[in-house]
């Protein structure tokens, strides 16, 4: 006796209430299959889906490993359901009388939008149209629906499918076009409006046609089988998943080569039977705004592709969905007001189902409605920050629900100013760079720091457009729009900049080449733009474009549902977040923003004042200094302004803790380098021309990243910390007098040993006494702590612990150090890096977990371990980047701090992390 | 019923052929007071030692830790220690009749010379002097002891173990010369020629001069009673073990500050008590050259302090011991034949016994011999290399003593040429630097490396004087004699190329300014030379003079005893030495150095060979390429002078290992960067100047260091690695086929993921299969690894380490990154850091073991747990420093491979780190 071997499922039937599958089975039968059958099957929902059945991904895997072979048992299975759809439809495929026609369509794990293939009208063909048109009574409609049937299986089955490139065989196009072409010729020819004029002998003379062209150009016969055609489409959907658009799309996605595609048949239905039939799409609350209302457009006797193709402005379907644009059509609402009834019914029906906003298909073939699809719908930053709200506060959702419902993406881009889309679309792109500061700007162009403020002293919008920037650049970067540099990476001093002020920047712009003696701009096309002409800057895509775009301003940052979200976070955030600061302004935005402290206050920021120029004059004077006694003086005079800055910030902060990093930049940073600008300071100070360029010359080094500076300064020159730590507690005496709350903890930079702590522990001591004395104080209470940006920093993060109160992960440096990159000339290579895969992502942007992470991993194990009390914080960039907090957080850091605009994203993934 | 405790033995007494104490207990009784145990207690000794008795170094512990008190007892044990004395001498101490007089000295555990304190004679007074000329019949000889004990007593006792300083109190010199002066006057004032021709009145004057004077200067009596004399004169050596020169002395030898020092108190005996008389020194084999002969010099009717004090020409014991000046004085053979037999015998004994050569004190006391001090004697290297070698051959040692018998600084010491002392002492010295390349040079001054090239092509000697030296300057720095630099490290590029090359050279040598201009060297004191003036180096000390001062050459390379003991090291190093080379000549003398193979031949070194200039100017088209084909001419064209270099290689070292190392350094360093040659450049190549500025321009990095180098570019340029792996695989494919050995390896510089070895293994086996296809060879075998000089290679060991045949620590690189140290700019902090005890040392010069070796210890541990067979090397300096070489074999490295030069060194440390 023969075995009979019960094959595995690997189809899965939906329809007339009843499904095989559901929600939960994403992926094996796709989000498309899945929800389907969620639609279809679920008790609660039973909505009126046409029946079908979905292809499982399984199918798909064994179809790419197997050289398109299909797994056995299957085609026994694909015979059943189709069996299964005549019975649910009453109509019969590859039959004239009640032909049944199919829909092929494909169906991944996670959306691939426009990827992976579509066939529709499966099942005519010379015979079955005759069928199709007694059933529907119109001609016109039933000979469209054949011809898009063998221009798509001609598209894609026979040719994409098949691997042939008409573009090479000589036809200079896709046999899509050649076929949609010859259409419209012949409607020419014949003089017709439309395709509804033709006579019968005319549809069939163009079927003929197209048959011919596609054995000419292809080689192959458009198959008269029903059952072939299905076979046919089937593949189609599966090889597309391999193909060339697909897999690059899945790359850039990280989504993995073996989820597969599912492949979804169902009964056609058509929206393009006459006025009583319509398409249309939904979302079940505003993508846009958020706000809780049914949105949706539909068009009448037309096809969902209609939608897509945007050839006819579709009409709303209630008021409320109505724009400028389509503000005088007639809504569904009233021209169908039971169908939008029903509609509405079961819109409100997914959403509860699904506890979230869905996006939907519809189709009202004559009166009838169908539901062809739902899922969850992708909505901007200002919708998904109120639906998390709103659902939240309507029950819907818990808090929990509420929180991950936006991503740090969305919450980022809400508090940005942009370009419009309009505005976009109709520029021209000049070039384009990396992202490193997002929003958009424009406006006049600008070569130098100094006409940048010229021109914006005179009233202008300028857009700073330098190779790289310097210190030196900063009062120009300040007031301009936004910057644009040609070199530098992701942390170049541009990026850094500007990402710090929340500013629209781009950098590492090599499609541009700048004259600057000319004060020109020439782009790799050869468009020349000169000072003053504008330019306009998407940053958050790094897109030059010319002119002056428009621009959508936020102010979200006052927006109710931003702060009750922000609130919500406050309930889940473990880490603490703080902000990088040093002026007013950045204080109590960052204040304004949630920061719980500043957790890098860079002491050397006072010399970079958009206010007087005294300060710097001094710290130049300072290291111009031939002797001891007159770098004191000079020192002398830069204490009151050292200290004023430090006492605003501390009464900003009101007793949050804020955190003084040591002078850290070698001393030549503040040293001019420009021949004219030595001289201006060689007046200013009374120094000699010639020996400001000696000691320049003699600053000078060949790595200054590894170089002079951080603590190795304050120990050539202590009087520096000595100073600097002067202001710091002298600031606190006089606040604690005014019985005002502060908090100060002094950070030491550059750290690679034990012994330097020491030295500057020894030093602050001293002067904390001194100050404590003349302002008789019992004590100033501060936190004394490290950088740990060195290798050995982290290796000996055991030794620096017990002479610290804190550590803060400075990773830019570390990433530096650990990976041998200058952050300054990763131009040259690391794009070439990331592309060829040798690195995964650029470690400045995302923390390098593997390699930095170790040390980062075993300096708060080690830290920790010999100081309980330690608090761990990260100030550099990766403390504003998601994929580097939640890396953080697995290490045990206890707090962040980044750049104030950075603020509100830290504090939602740090929230989201402990989910 | 009192109990009486028996108080702890705090003084071990020795004389009369026996001993309390022996050589084992030097921490106890410090090594000159084991010693004496030794020579007058041990059985196959009992050398006539004038008896005495060692205070042990816990009293002086004592002493320091209770504010000068003794311990309990002490005071007891003394005294008894004194009666003994009394019985074995037969006479008695503070006794006018048959006085006994005691010497009083210090003896450490290990010997710090001339930091601490001698007293002699202690036991005279106005009253017992009269027995003193009794006993000896020599007026003139007591009262000389006599003012001897009161100048030292005032001088060491009651000045300085008092702390008076009368320097300040107004003297203007110590008490000592104070007195010495006031004899001297005395003398004069009476019309003597010497202190025999006073009257015994006037010997009394004197003495009551002295007390005058002391009581006047130091506001102390000189004590007349012999106990208070003694009990001060113990005081003063305990106090001497913390006196500012004695505690600055043990900082710089590393020496803990508990040792403390034991005091020795013996009967005196007196050289200088007539023609029978004399006191010398000796030692067993020539300390000078090595010879097994008894060598040592004497001064008939003199005291030890006579010989030392050197105004007497001293005579030599033997004819083998005399040397020009002495070669004409009576030798103690001659004079006192039995004697001189009598101390030889004695000193054979020593060294049998000591199994060690021997510095032996003597005196000889009217006709009877005394043994007053033995210790193992100094050295110099060539000696030492020659004692080791006989007395192994002797069979007085086994051969892992004689392989400790020779540290690594004495074996490289007798590589080098060097200045004569000398000349040294007679010039003047100009400045003083970092010692970045032992030995001795001198040469006229020169100040580019073309004028270096040009001078010596003129037959003159030079030393090159560079603010900094490049790889331009690397022609002028192999022509001349020595290289001074006024900045950068000891492992700026000046130290680097010097120490390879085994060169004399300064570096950081900050006391002199350079004008370029005027070709003019200045000196911190104003001292000017100009071009062609002569001046000296010293690189072992970093000591620069003025004059070209005499040197003394080595060529103690083919002296037999170095070849005998080198060959020792073989039987007991584990650690393979290979030796970083790139020339014939460099590779020829690692050979002769006993390199097993090259583990590091720096590909780029091509370019910078002294003979054509083909080479770099291809590489120099390769890097202004405009176009890839145009980059391929270039590398074709240096494709033969590649491949020749290294078959040239890999036929001397035959079928030894020879690392080749793919291209390291950022392309700007090829590149000129002074106007004249980029001109030059221009019409070399026919490339419009503009066009070579601007890529010099876009060459340019902020870090270098850590920038576009080493597998970036290889990755950025694949071809630059095809060329150079295909010369190597052509020219071991050329050697094979002539049945030559060969094993070339070919390593990874710079890298920081596996991901980059892949991408460079995947090129290697393209390449490699071609050359095999070509040559018709089934393999070329070769070895394929990594440098592991990134922070990350390091944590990512595991990774690498499966891609990987072998990994070789580049620990400049890793030092530089992991301690965020630019090793050209660490000039300006370093030395004070080190100085400020920031960091222990250099981590430059030796191995940072607990940061950078952190990395090291577990890149070794993951790297070879996941490839057993994996072979793990250094190739930095640091494999040529004993130090480092022991942390290395620590941490489970196999071989080492550094410059020619330092060869020996390692393997005599590879050999001894294995004891």
């Amino acid at each position: 006796m023969a075995t009979r071997t019960q094959s595995k499922k690997y189809i899965y039937a939906f329809g007339n209430g009843k499904a095989d599958g559901n929600e939960s089975m994403k992926n094996l039968l796709g989000g498309k299959g899945a929800n389907l059958a969620e639609m279809a099957g679920h008790p609660k929902l039973r909505l009126p889906v046409p029946p079908g059945f979905t292809i499982t991904t399984e199918v798909c895997n064994y179809f790419s490993q197997h050289k398109r072979h299909y797994p056995v048992g299957f085609s026994g299975q694909l015979t059943l359901a189709v069996k299964k759809l005549e019975q649910l439809s009453g109509k019969k495929f590859a039959d004239f009388s009640h032909p049944l026609l199919l829909s092929i369509r494909s169906g991944a794990r996670r959306s691939m939008p426009g990827m992976m293939e579509t066939i529709l009208n499966v099942g005519l063909n010379d015979e079955i149209v005759k069928g199709m048109i007694e059933q529907s009574g119109d001609m016109h409609f039933a000979y469209e629906a054949y011809r898009r049937l063998i221009i798509m299986y001609a598209d894609v089955v026979l040719e994409k499918a098949a691997g042939i490139d008409t573009l090479l065989n000589g036809y200079g196009k896709g046999v899509r076009k050649f076929l949609e072409d010859k259409l419209e010729k012949y409607r020419e020819k014949h003089g017709y409006k439309d395709h509804r004029q033709y006579k019968l002998r005319e549809h069939k003379e163009i079927i003929k046609l197209f048959k011919n062209i596609i054995h000419k150009t292809l080689g192959q016969e458009f198959p008269d089988d029903p059952w072939q055609q299905l076979w046919g489409g089937i593949e189609a959907v599966f090889a597309s998943w391999n193909g060339k658009r697909a897999v690059e799309y899945r790359k850039i996605e990280h989504i993995p080569d073996d989820w597969g595609t599912a492949v979804n048949v169902q009964v056609m239905v058509y929206g393009n039977m006459g006025e009583d039939s319509c398409t249309g799409v939904g979302f079940t609350r505003n993508p846009a705004t958020g706000e809780n209302k049914f949105y949706g457009e539909y068009l009448v006797n037309a096809q969902g592709e209609d939608v897509v193709a945007g050839i006819r402005t579709p009409a709303p379907i209630n008021r409320s969905s109505a724009n400028e644009q389509s503000n005088k059509l007639e809504t569904l609402q009233k021209k169908m007001p039971k169908l939008y009834k029903e509609l509405d019914g079961y819109q409100r029906r997914l959403e509860k189902h699904y506890r979230d906003m869905q996006d939907i298909e519809f189709t009202i073939e004559k009166g009838v409605l169908y539901m062809l699809q739902c899922r969850t719908g992708k909505r901007n930053g200002q919708a998904a920050i109120r639906m998390a709200v709103d659902m939240y506060r309507e029950k819907l959702i818990d808090a929990k629900t509420a929180l991950m419902r936006v991503s740090a993406d969305q919450l980022q881009s809400v508090l940005l100013p942009s370009l419009t889309p309009a505005g976009e679309r109709a520029a021209k792109v000049i070039a384009k760079g990396l992202p490193a500061g997002p929003g958009g700007a424009s406006g006049r162009l600008v070569f130098t720091s100094s006409d940048a403020v010229q021109q914006v002293a005179a009233g202008e919008k300028v857009v700073l457009v330098r190779e790289e920037t310097s210190p030196e650049d900063v009062q120009g970067m300040h007031v301009a729009s936004a910057i644009l540099t040609t070199k530098g990476g992701m942390t170049s001093h541009a990026a850094l900049v500007a990402r710090g002020w929340g500013k629209c920047c781009i950098v590492g712009c090599a499609d541009i080449t700048i004259n600057l003696k000319e004060k020109k701009l020439i782009s790799r096309e050869g468009l020349t733009l000169n000072e003053g002409d504008f330019i306009s800057l998407n940053g958050t895509k790094g897109i030059v474009y010319e002119g002056a775009l428009p621009l959508s301003q936020s102010g979200f940052e006052k927006n109710k549902y931003f702060h009750a979200f922000m609130e919500l976070t406050n309930r889940f955030a473990k880490l603490n977040v703080r902000a990088n600061a040093e002026t007013k302004e950045d204080a109590q935005r960052a204040l304004s923003f949630g920061a719980k402290g500043i957790g890098l206050f860079r002491t050397e920021h006072i010399f970079y004042g958009k206010g007087s120029e005294a300060p710097l004059l001094a710290m130049q004077k300072m290291i111009l200094s031939p002797t001891p006694t007159e770098r004191q003086r000079a020192l002398n005079e830069l204490f009151p302004f050292m200290k004023k800055d430090i006492r605003q910030i501390l009464e900003i902060m009101e007793g949050n803790p804020v955190t003084f990093r040591l002078l850290d930049p070698p001393l030549h940073e503040f040293l001019p380098h420009e021949e004219d600008k030595i001289k201006t300071l060689a007046e200013n100070t009374g120094i000699p021309l010639s020996s400001i360029q000696q000691q320049i010359q003699s600053l000078h080094e060949t790595n200054p990243m590894l170089g002079h500076r951080g603590v190795r300064l304050a120990i050539s020159y202590p009087e520096i910390t000595m100073m600097q730590v002067k202001a710091i507690f002298e600031a606190c005496a006089e606040l604690i007098k005014k019985k005002k709350k502060i908090l100060p903890e002094i950070m030491v930079p550059v750290t690679i040993d034990s012994h330097e702590l020491q030295h500057q522990k020894k030093i602050i001591m001293e002067v904390h006494q001194q100050v404590c004395d003349n302002y008789k104080l019992k004590s100033i209470p501060f936190h004394f702590g490290t950088m740990i940006e060195t290798p050995r920093a982290a290796l000996l993060a055991n030794e620096l612990a017990i002479q610290s109160d804190f550590f803060s992960f400075g990773t830019n440096d570390l990433t530096q150090m650990t990976m041998g990159l200058s952050r300054d000339d990763i131009g040259s290579f690391l794009p070439e890096y990331i592309r060829q895969d040798m690195l995964p992502a650029d470690p400045f942007a995302h923390i390098d977990t593997k390699g930095v992470g170790q040390l980062i991993e075993s300096a708060v194990t080690k830290g920790k371990k010999v100081n309980r009390k330690l608090e761990i914080g990260v100030c550099g960039e990766h403390a504003g980047d998601p994929e580097s907090i939640r890396f953080f957080k697995r290490s045990g850091v206890d707090y962040l701090s980044c750049s104030p605009f950075r603020v509100p994203v830290a504090r939602l993934v740090a929230a989201q992390v402990e989910q």
